[in-house]
C-alpha cells in the first residue's frame, strides 16, 4: 500500500469511528436543524490529522483504541467547530471550504453559531464518555489528564487565545513581530496537534519522557506547517492549492516569508522538521506511518 | 438578615468564588482583547443564581464548597458564554443588557464569538479542576458525574437545543404548540438550573432519591420562571421590567399566555411551584434560604 493509500485507509477509520459519537437527528425532536447543520460540518470532509493522531500515538504505545475513540471524536468536534465560527461573517467571512458551503452559508449565521457551540460542549460530553471504558484506576486517571489536554490546548491557552492573537496581528501588522507569529502558530496550529499526540499517548501510558518529546515534535510539526503555507501562498500553483496565491502580500499580513524571505523560511521549515523527526527517532516506540504523516505535512506542496 | 439582604450576600460570596477562576491579563500576552471581552462579559452582573443553586444544596448536605468551587465558575461561564452568543446580530442583536453594552457591541463581533467560545472552553477547564481536590474515590466519582451533567445540560441534549428549538419556534409559530414550549423552557432554562441543583447535590454526597427530586424541582422552577415571564410581559410594569411590555404580542411570538390566556398560566405557574416546593419540603435535608429563592423566581413582579 501506498503513503497516499494508508493514508486514505486510516481517514476511513476515524470518519467511521467519529461517526459512532454523531448526534442523529431522530433522537433530537425539536432541533432537527443544528443536529443537520452540526452534522453537515462534521461530515464536509478532510483527512482527520487530530483523531489520526490520537488512533496513531494510541496504537504506538501499544493502547486500546477503545479508550481512545471518545477523544478521537472530541477532538475532531472541536476542530470542526472552530472552522465553523472561523467562517463566521463576523471572523473570515468564507462562503466555501473545500468546495463545499460553509455552514452559516448553508444554514444562516444563528443556526452556524448554534452548531458551534453544540459541537464544543458535545465534544466535552463525548469524552467524558471515556471513564465509562476506563478499566483500572490508572486509566481513569489517564482520561482525567486527557481530558485536562483537551480544554486547555482548544481555550485560551491554546487554540482560542493563537485565534485572537490572529486577530489583532491582521489588525496591527505594525506590531507583529517574530514572537508574535511563533505564538500564533504554536497556539492555533501546534496545540491541537499536541491535543492528539499527548492524548493518545497517555491514554495508552506512554512514558513521561515521550510525552514531553510529542508535545515538541507537535510544537515543531505546527509552526513548520504554518510557515510552509506562507511559502506555498508565494510559490504555489493556484489550480493545485485551491486558493488565490499571493494573497497574503495583497492583504497586507504579515508572514515568516514576509519577514526573513522565502530562502530563510524554508531553511527553517527543514530544521524544525529535522529537529522534530530526531526526537520522533528517540521515542521509545515507533510508528512508520506517523513519521511519514508528520513529513508529509512539512514537505506538502499543496 | 431580609432575604433580600441575604441573596445580596450569596451574590457577593458566589461573585468572589467565581473571580477566582478567571483569567488574569497578565497571564495572557499577545490576547488582552479575548480576556478582558470575557471577563467584562462575566462581570456584568446579575444574581449569580446557578452558581448560588450549587452554593445552596453542597452546604444543604453537608458538602465542601472547596470542591463545588470549579463547578460554580465552571456554571456560571457557561451561562455567561450563551448570553454573549445569544446577544450576536445573527441571534437577538442585543446592544444593552443590564444597562451595560453587550460583548459585541464594545468589542466587536469577532471578539463575541471568540470570547464566548473562549469561556466555553474555559468552563470546562476550570471544571476540571475540582478532580485535584477530590480526596477519595467517592469524590472523584462524584466528579466525574457532575462534569457529565455540565456538558449534557449545557448541549444539545439542554441548553443549546432549547435555544434551537426556539429559533425554529419564531420563525414557525403556527408549528409551535404545548410541547414545543415545553421543550423549550425544559430545555433553554431548566436545564443550567438543574445543573446547579444537581451538582451541588452531587458532589456534596446527597441520596439518589433527593438527586431525583431535585431534578424534578429544577425543571418545574424553571417551566414556571419562563410562563411568570410571559405573563409578566403582559402584566408587568415597563419601568419595573426593564423592558417594553407587550413585546411577545408584538413580535407575533407563541407563548403560554397567548395559548392559554392569563388566568391559566397563573394557575399553572401556581401548581409547577406547588409541585416544587412540596418536593423540595420531602428532601431528606433543608435549607430555607433555598426554598424562599425558589420561590422568589416563580413568585417575581419584575
Amino acid at each position: 500500500m501506498s503513503f497516499k493509500e494508508e493514508t486514505a485507509a486510516r481517514t476511513a477509520e476515524c470518519e467511521s469511528i467519529i461517526s459512532e459519537f454523531l448526534p442523529r437527528r431522530e433522537d433530537f425532536p425539536y432541533m432537527e436543524r443544528v443536529i443537520e447543520a452540526m452534522n453537515y460540518s462534521v461530515l464536509a470532509g478532510g483527512k482527520r490529522l487530530r483523531p489520526m493522531f490520537i488512533l496513531e500515538t494510541c496504537r504506538m504505545y501499544g493502547g486500546r483504541v477503545e479508550l481512545a475513540a471518545p477523544f478521537m471524536a472530541a477532538l475532531e468536534m472541536i476542530h470542526t467547530y472552530s472552522l465553523v465560527h472561523d467562517d463566521l461573517p463576523a471572523m473570515d467571512n468564507d462562503l466555501y471550504r473545500r468546495g463545499m458551503l460553509t455552514t452559516h452559508a448553508r444554514f444562516g449565521e444563528g443556526m452556524a453559531v448554534l452548531a458551534g457551540d453544540g459541537l464544543l460542549n458535545l465534544a466535552y460530553e463525548t469524552a467524558a464518555l471515556a471513564f465509562d471504558r476506563a478499566r483500572t484506576p490508572e486509566e481513569t486517571k489517564a482520561v482525567i489528564r486527557a481530558l485536562k489536554i483537551l480544554s486547555r490546548n482548544a481555550g485560551i491557552s491554546g487554540m482560542v487565545g493563537g485565534q485572537c492573537a490572529d486577530l489583532t496581528a491582521e489588525k496591527h501588522p505594525e506590531r507583529t513581530d517574530r514572537e508574535t507569529l511563533l505564538f500564533i502558530h504554536r497556539n492555533k496550529t501546534s496545540a491541537l496537534i499536541d491535543s492528539g499526540f499527548a492524548i493518545g499517548a497517555i491514554l495508552a501510558g506512554a512514558p513521561e519522557e515521550d510525552i514531553k518529546s510529542l508535545d515538541k515534535i507537535a510544537e515543531n510539526t505546527g509552526v513548520a506547517f504554518q510557515i510552509q503555507d506562507d511559502i506555498l501562498d508565494v510559490t504555489g500553483d493556484s489550480a493545485v492549492l485551491g486558493k488565490q496565491v499571493g494573497s497574503d502580500e495583497k492583504d497586507g499580513k504579515v508572514t515568516w516569508v514576509t519577514m526573513y524571505g522565502l530562502e530563510k523560511a524554508a531553511e527553517d521549515v527543514k530544521a524544525l522538521t529535522e529537529e522534530a523527526l530526531a526526537l520522533f527517532d528517540g521515542l521509545s516506540a515507533s510508528n512508520g506511518f506517523l513519521r511519514d504523516l508528520i513529513l508529509s505535512l512539512v514537505n506538502r506542496n499543496s
